[in-house]
This record gives C-alpha cells, structure tokens and sequence, in this order.
C-alpha cells in the first residue's frame, strides 16, 4: 500500500470500501443456504417440511447476525484507524477471508444439526468464529499498539477500553467451541445470544476533540 | 456507531453505502431462482418447458419491483436522516435482513405456485413482506420521532405526510397475506400490483430550503 | 426521489452507484453458468469434457462483453445526465431488470446450444439483449428531451450524436433476434460481434467546456 | 470514457469503483466452491469427510489469496495511473474478465485434484494465473508508456521498477504451468506460495512530493 498522506482517513477509504463489498456479498449469499423443499408428493404438506428446516433458518440468523456485528466493529474500528500499511493490508484480509467462509460452515450446521453428525457441524462451525475474533483483535492490536495507525485525535484510554472490549470476543466464542463438543445446540445458540449481545451500544467512547459515541 | 457530528449526511454515509451493496446483491441473486429446464428429451419442446415455468418469472418480476421500490423508499429516507446513532444501525440491520432473504421465499412460490402446496408457499411470500413493511416503519419512525435523527431544515408537516404514507405499507402487505389464504395467485398478483403502485412518484415533498420532490 | 439542487452530479451518484452494484454482480454471476464436469468415469478425459463444453464458453464470454459494454454505456450516459426525477429512476430500474436477467438465457445458451432446441435458447438470449437496447434507448431519450436532465454545459450537436448512436443498438440486435430462428449459432456469434464493435472507442464527443472524449 | 480533466483521479474513481465490486464478488464467490457433504449414513464421519474434501480448502484459500494479491495491486496501480482512455477501459475489463472467472477453475480444481484427471484441472488452473498476469502487465504498460495516463509527480524510476515487478508475475505462473504437467499438486504448491510472496511489502517507491511507500 503506498502510503500517501491524505487528509481525514481517505488512506483508508479504499479498504473499507472493498472490507464492505465483502461484508454485504457474504451477509447476501447466506440466503443461498435457505433451501426450497423438493420431492414433495403431491398430499405432503409444504408447512411441515419447511419448519423441519429450523435448523437451517437457525445458523442463518445467526450467522446474519454474527456477520452484521462483524462489519459495525469492523466499521467502527475504521473511524479510529486513519492510516493504512502493509500489514494492515494482510490483517485485514485474513479477516476478510474469515467473513467469506462464513457461509461454508452455516451450510454444515443447517445440513446436520439434528443429525448424528451434528458435533462435528458445530464444531467447525464456532471453530470459525474463534478465529475471526482471533483476527479482528490481531487487526486492532497491529493497528492501535503504540497509536500506530489511528488518528491523531484519539484519546489512550478510550484506545484501551476498545482494546479491552475487543479481547472478550475470543474468550467467548472460545466458551461456544467448548461447548459445541458437549451439546451443539447450546453451542449455536449461545453463538445466537452473544451476536445479540455484541449488538449492544458500546461503552462511550470519547475521543480528544470531544465527540462522543453513546448508547443510542 | 460513533456519532460524529460530520456536516452534510456524512455520518450515514457508509450505512448507506452497505445498504445499497445488500439491496444490489439481493435484487440480483434473484435471478438464481430461474432454473434452466433441465433434462428434456430430444423431442421435447423447450419453448413450452420455458413457458411452463411461467411461476417463476412472475416470481422473479414480483421480487425485483419489490426489493426496488423498497431501495427507492430508503434511498428517500436517507435524504431526510442526517445523523445515526446505535438503533438506527440495528434497525436498518433488521431491513437489511428481511432483504436479504427475500430470494427465498422467492424460490418456494417459483417451486409451488400451481402446485397443492401453493398456499404456504404465498403465505410465507407475502408475509415477508409484511415484515419487511413493519420493519420499515420501526425504522422511519424511530428517526423521525421528535424529528431525532433528521436534517435541521427537514419541515415536520412533510415529515407526517411521509409517516403516513409508510403506514399504508403494512396494511396493504397485510391484505395481501390475507388473500394468500383464501387465492394464492390472486395475492401474488395483488403483491405485484403494490410494487407497482408504490413506483409511481410519491407526494410533492417540501423541506424548509425550498428543495421540492414532485411528480417526475 | 426527491429532486434536490446539488452541484456537480451529486444527484445521481447514488443511482450510478446502485447501477455499479447491479452491473458488477451480474457480470461476476456469469462464471456460475460455467459447470465442473462431473460423474466421468475414472478413465475419460477431462479435457475432451470441458471441449464438449465450449457453448458455455461463448455464452459466458457474449454476455461478458456485452454487460461490460452496457455498464461502459451507462457510465457514459451518466457524464451527461446530470439531474434525477422519479421517472429516470423507474427507467433506470427497468434496465438493470433487463441487466440482471442476463445470466438466464446464457445458461439457457450453455445448456442448449447444439441440441435439437438450440433456436429457442438463442431466440431467448438475442431477445433479451433487443428489449435492454430498447431500455437504453427509453433511458436515453427520456433524459435528453429537451436537455431535460442533462448539464448545463453538454452540447445539443453532441447530443443529437450520441442519440444516433444508440439508436443503431436495437437494429442491430433485432438482426441477430432474426437470425436466431434460422441459424443459432450465427446468431450468437453476431451478439458477439456487436459486443466488440461497441467496444470500440466512441465518437468523438464534445462538451461545451471543451472537455473531450476520443479514441484512447 | 470521456476524458473530462477532474483533480486528483477522480477521472478513475468509476474504474476503480466498479472494479473493487469485481474483485468483492469474485472472492467471495469462491466459498460456493466449498461443498457440504451429502448422503453421509447416519454411521459415517463427518470429519472425515471434510477432510477428504482438503483439495477444495488448498483451492480456494490459493484462489483467495490470488484473487486478494490482484486486488491490492490493482488497487497500487491506480494511485499512480490517474487519467483514463477507452483503451485503459478496455484492458481493464479484460483484467477483470480473468478475475471473475476464477472460481470456475477452482471448482475444477477441487472436484479433480487428487483423481486421475487432477493434471488437466492444474493446467487450466495455472494457465488461468498466468494469462490474468499478461493483463496485468498490458494494463500496466499501456498506461505507463511514456507516463502516458500516470499522474504529473510520478517519478520515472519508480515507474520502471514498478515495471520490473509486475513483469515478474507471468514467468513465475509460466513455471507453475508448466510444473501442472508434471505434478499437479507440486504447482498448485507453488501457485499458493506466489501469492504469499506477492503479499510480501513490496519494494520501497518514491513518487517525486516525495510520499514513500514501504514495508509496513
């Protein structure tokens, strides 16, 4: 990335542009993982084989969910990032890479929860999200240690309680992973609950020049 | 969502922008839903194979008109929210969701309509729809409450015009999902019809600058 | 939409990035079309399987083209077409219906050319491409009536150019239309042929600031 | 294109617009290559059959990265390419004719890596790399010739680094093509360890303002 000096973060429009192309083409494609009933005979009822796919609408919302999270941080994390290297570059594409296979996995859970297989399903499935969380805190360290990268206008302490917020993730979604060995339902809906927890306002933010970010 | 306060609509800008790849992504995978005849003999006609599939194409026009118009109306919405703040981010998340998924309710009337099973296939059809209206109304009406999260030079009598014209969105879906009980074919066609009378241009618009919105 | 007075364009960015949107998704939805070979035996050629496939290839490769050039095309357009009203948004829309379609009658193609129901298929595809021309047409001359939404500064001459110019796209994909029934496979290659001559560089197009447009 | 004479590359900010749309989709794309395992009696692994599909997971992460690295350099291409001609129009869609078309070789890739036709899967597969790297190399030195479309503070030396570099890529996909034939898994290797190399920062550029590009 050759990095010019422009004004007011248009060094890294480029990257949230294309970050979000991908962010809104994978939260898009996971309705391809939504399919019609086929083979019904003609006294078969449609109503029935469609809720025997709760399943399938069950790792879609949450894998909508967990996306939408995704892109808010990921969106968020641009407003205190201003300037773009290398490896940033390499950071966030690996968080990219997480967010396009998200798909793949939603796919395994809505195929086989319920089956025997299921295990395994769910595993791969909040293995997944671990390591996206694992990138997105690779991505903000890289970019936040010693204010790398971020504004010049934005204040240490509001850094660190972004930081420290940003480091539950792994230690949850590591919690459903566990869990998926045990009981994969739980596991998926506890996937569920912590992408409607992580949709939570954030803590304030206050950045030196005294704009603030609320609860709404 | 940081709210800084940006001059211009700066500050929904990248909303916007999300919003936009969503509808364009969802308005195009729709065309997935038309499947090739596959499997004719050498015989065969493919003319009457492709005219047989007529579901589908009503399907496919019904979907398109629909997921446009509503890109239109947000586009429009957005010409009147200036700022945003954590719950407007969610409830556009909760449009965007119901967008989304629209391809698949899409595929089940192009798999069913004509068959026994028609009637669930509208019923889930047209009552996306009505989720998807009511979602939008959540949406303007927590922006526009005590005119929170508009342009200072927005008039309020063209506020509640606006508001009013949205509220006629759920009941009319919701006539639609009615009828899908009682004629299938007849709500879908009732769901093409409201796309194609919320097409036509809206109420002349006047907001405090003088800017004008008319009839094309 | 409402039609406010923004300087330099301003007002249709949105639409030509919506459009952009539609146009990069059904361009890159085209590779869909092109099926992995499956089911052969462990001892025959792959080669030899992906050669038989070579409709799919050129269906892929004139729909390519020719999406390529609209999007080229509405680009252009939108130099010149500087404001928006309600009605350039619905015939907007209408072109990226036809825009979207595109993947269908190529698969069609993919799938039949060489079979006894080829003229069909090809009827189909040229079809498609007769009823976008007109689209664009529509388009074209709703916005330069009169200079109706152009900018202040194009010039009528350079107009009246631009409007000859489309007007030859519906002509001559009515040929290849008609050459469908009696040879498919001339037709298909006519569609291609017309891509590449759209291809080339246009007229020489000049605005009243003296800002010129030529042969690269 | 018309070659309207705007500051600072907006005359590219199309291109570039709806280029990063190409790439976006592309590369997301690529995760429909990953399929889930079917038909698995209620005894079988899971695992293990998602482990015998590890051909898929090398294909698309090597096409993932591939597809990223085309990416980032097109992206570095056009902060120094600031006008545009119908040519530069024409080879860059050219370029983005190879892009989209990648997750079909993959796809290739994927179901044949590992049985008796694996060899012609990898010839298509490199043979792909190599022909989007001559793009590449025409897009870049149809621009720079004689600083043709490159911006006025673009320094000559760096010009024709930046061109040593790029004319690197076809020889190094040649040897990948050509190690196809003799082992397939050996080039898919070597195609993955290309894009990692080319994610390496690349080499220090200096534009005449004196703005430095370096590693990270």
């Amino acid at each position: 990335m050759i990095a010019q000096a422009k004004p007011d973060g248009s060094e890294t429009a480029r990257i949230e542009a294309f970050s979000d192309g991908v962010f809104a083409i994978a939260i898009t494609l996971l309705v391809l993982d939504l399919k019609v009933p086929r083979g019904l005979s003609p006294g078969a009822s449609l109503s029935a084989a469609l809720l025997a796919q709760w399943p399938s609408y069950f790792a879609f919302l949450t894998s909508f969910l967990t996306i939408g999270i995704m892109w808010l941080n990921h969106h968020r994390l641009y407003t205190l990032i201003r300037r773009a290297d290398h490896v940033l570059l390499l950071l966030n594409g690996l968080l990219l890479l997480g967010v396009t296979v998200v798909p793949f996995p939603t796919a395994l859970v809505a195929a086989y929860l319920g089956a025997p297989q299921e295990r395994t399903a769910l595993v791969v499935y909040s293995g997944t999200f671990v390591v996206i969380a694992i990138f997105f805190n690779g991505l903000w360290h890289y970019a936040a240690w010693r204010l790398r990268l971020l504004g010049p206008d934005v204040d240490g302490d509001a850094v660190r309680a972004q930081g420290r917020q940003y480091a539950g993730g792994p230690v949850f979604y590591l919690l459903a992973f566990a869990l998926a060995w045990v009981s994969p339902v739980a596991s998926l809906a506890v996937n569920f609950a912590l992408a409607l927890f992580f949709a939570l306002p954030p803590r304030i933010l206050v950045t030196r020049n005294g704009a603030t970010a609320g609860r709404g």
